[in-house]
């Protein structure tokens, strides 16, 4: 039990069966099969995969894995709620505070997106504040990476910045984004993770400012992307949810899955 | 296995022994058992209590506990890292972020401040944009609880907010805060979590908003206070750690424990 609980805190981190040996106190045959055992229950709780590599340098990697139909049958559950129609906001906006307000949701979600860019490799993951920080926290907790936040203004406590202006890509207005020197090394893999994505102009901001942190951009994910755009700034993300449409005058809220439960 | 993690996942909420033996398909006395090891084991790693309430209301309750001892030890090595030189900003600001950007870090804060305030009875965790929001989610993820956050503006996809304006108690800068009225239920118990309190007027400000809510702010955490200030505008807080000064001629930072640690 002890073993799965400090598996379950250290993510994609590849532990060496001599520290559990040296923790515990046990043989490394027996915590051989005591991983055996967890990989089982791991695998049958849907929690995610235990890969264990032999050798010197071997050890054992816990990878959070939510199986694709029980990701979407949660995100079909957060698709019901959305399209309750009190949350249209006046301008035909969609209220999605509360739902980014749970923890047990935003863990979920971040578990999700820990799952579908797994493969990929990341050295942090990027939002931009206010609203898509608890799931880029919540999608590091299970990649087990730092998170970089990008500030709309240029505060004094985070020491020199570099900072850009961006087109909003759906009102067309100039905004100011930037990212602390200090918060960044150069050369950086770079997973961006937002609440909410209409046209892109956001997402497309912060990938012209981290060209000037020579970082690459490995990968974006969105909980929301909305249908009612004519021009799409970003084609390769991921999306768990679809909104199709907010009718103000009949009360309907239209959400579909996004593009992460293609075929 | 399965019960420890389906507990660790629901911190501080009643779990029915009905429902472990419907979901694991056990006899209840079985169960019985199998908690008495959970306990143990959860008291023996440090991971919180296991309160067990008998009855046919009963059920089982995890409260994550970190140890005053082990808590102090935690804050003592991060104390340690916010000593080093390179932190000091032009003004004699404190670079902090890179700290409140490791979810591991981050986390542990959470649980120290959920232990903390474990015995007091809160419906909320409230902060105010941007640093203190992942404190205030990893805070509310131990204590089962939704997060509500203050906006600096007041953005449309919030829909009607109460505003109000405050004196930034070091710098005597007017400043704004916001709050939509769907984030928080009136006459809600609030726990107010932030990164850094310098004389306070930032929390009095929300202390403030919180009337125009009903509110009762029921506990204050932050995770770094200001010694250099002659002014305190709040009295009851826990602080994990306090700055004493900044000087940029010596290049020296000095840190000492919070009166979270005070005898």
């Amino acid at each position: 039990m002890e073993m799965t609980h400090f598996m379950l805190d250290r993510p994609h981190s590849l532990i060496p069966l001599t520290l559990f040996a040296e923790r515990y106190g046990s043989a490394k045959s027996s915590i051989s099969e005591d991983l055996g055992i967890i990989k089982e229950v791991f695998e049958g709780e849907g929690l995610g995969l235990v890969h264990t590599l032999a050798g010197a340098a071997g050890g054992v990697r816990y990878i959070p894995k939510v199986s694709l139909e029980a990701s979407k049958s949660f995100v079909l559950k957060l698709i019901h709620q959305l399209e309750n129609p009190e949350r249209i906001l006046p301008g035909g906006y969609l209220y999605m505070s509360d739902i980014l307000s749970e923890p047990r949701i935003l863990n979920e979600i971040g578990r999700i997106f820990a799952s579908a860019f797994a493969e990929r490799n990341f050295d942090v993951v990027m939002t931009v504040e206010t609203k898509g920080i608890p799931l880029a926290y919540a999608t590091a907790t299970y990649l087990n990476l730092p998170v970089v936040t990008v500030r709309r203004d240029n505060k004094v406590t985070e020491g020199s910045a570099v900072s850009i202006n961006y087109v909003s890509g759906s009102n067309k207005r100039i905004q100011t984004m930037s990212l602390s020197r200090r918060a960044l090394p150069e050369e950086s893999r770079v997973l961006i993770i937002d609440d909410f994505k209409r046209a892109g102009g956001t997402i497309q901001g912060m990938m012209d400012l981290l060209q000037e942190f020579k970082a690459t951009v490995a990968g974006v994910g969105v909980f929301v992307e909305s249908a009612e755009v004519e021009e799409h700034l970003i084609e390769d993300y991921v999306s768990l949810a679809r909104l199709r449409g907010v009718d103000s005058k009949s009360k309907q809220i239209s959400v579909e899955l996004g593009n992460y439960f293609d075929e």
